[in-house]
């Protein structure tokens, strides 16, 4: 049995900013020598969440326009008197913090046109950490 | 350590289909012969989601009328000049791809009124994966 | 390798509850002595959920509102006519059953204001349960 433990670091670019994980993902498959396992990710901070998508610009422009209907900015949020950000935790809640993705043969088992992203809500361009560990034999 | 590395595949009906994967989980719990352990699932392909609810046609409709007011079909979306599934891939994206489940004495730690199931978004019937991976002892 | 498969269990108090599972977590994390590894939770009933937040009384109250505001009580639900919860179950499935976090050197991978919780979407106090299972090294 193998174990990864480690931690994917990149910027963002201010708000609404998706970052495509397919490429880091592949890269600590491929270091983790797991052939068969699953791969577990968890956004760190709670302004930021993970889901799939497909990564063509109209569907994330798309993704984004829906959360900003669903969740609008400065909709009377109570956390809004604290800070400015209360629509980012709401819409990374109601997204969710992690997923997980199978590993067969050394290959993530996902859609040619699904992409694992990391979805920044903070207000502002940020340094963002996703943590992943990879199990498997 | 053991591991079970499968897909599991079925045909679905049309949007929005609702599939309950109870049986194909449990199946795939006693092959693995696992008694502790968890089961990782994920969706392949970019228009299909997974999730738990009550299988019971009554709560399952409300769900579709639900993502139907909240993610409109044929909204003004962008994606939908290049193909005409935005909303499928939005639906997807806001429930999300993945789940786990706990198993514990080779039973799947899940309520009697909870079914894990596969939600195609897709606007036709369409052959779909889900892929499983099963980790324990 | 190690595994640990326990169940956490609690009071919730009504419509809606959000309980902290930090503590609960981080108590077998250290119990099971993994050093690095994953934590996977899922919900054992269909009208709870698992997200992460940051646990602050303020953004709560906006996520409780939010929930009321997407999926509101009562809107001529289907499933409502054979029972007055068809609403918690919608936001139970819309937010999802589970998540994983990331256990690297003895330590939940999560930010300082980022918290697991449960999402109690029952509309009477109950005794919940939640299924954790703990893998690794």
């Amino acid at each position: 049995m193998k174990i990864l433990s480690e931690k994917v670091s990149f910027q963002t670019q201010g708000e609404i900013s998706i970052v495509d994980l397919t490429i880091f993902f592949e890269q600590l498959v491929d270091k983790s020598g797991v052939k068969n396992g699953i791969l577990s990710a968890n956004v760190i901070g709670s302004t930021g969440a993970l889901t799939a998508i497909e990564f063509e610009s109209r569907v994330l422009d798309d993704f984004k326009n829906l959360l900003n209907k669903l969740v609008p900015k400065g909709a009377d949020y109570k956390h809004d008197l604290i800070d400015s950000n209360a629509h980012s935790h709401l819409r990374a809640s109601l997204i969710g913090p992690s997923l997980t993705i199978s590993i067969h043969e050394g290959i993530l088992q996902l859609g040619t046109w699904q992409q694992p992203v990391f979805v920044c809500l903070d207000i502002k361009p940020r340094s963002r950490k996703v943590a992943v560990t990879i199990i498997g034999e």
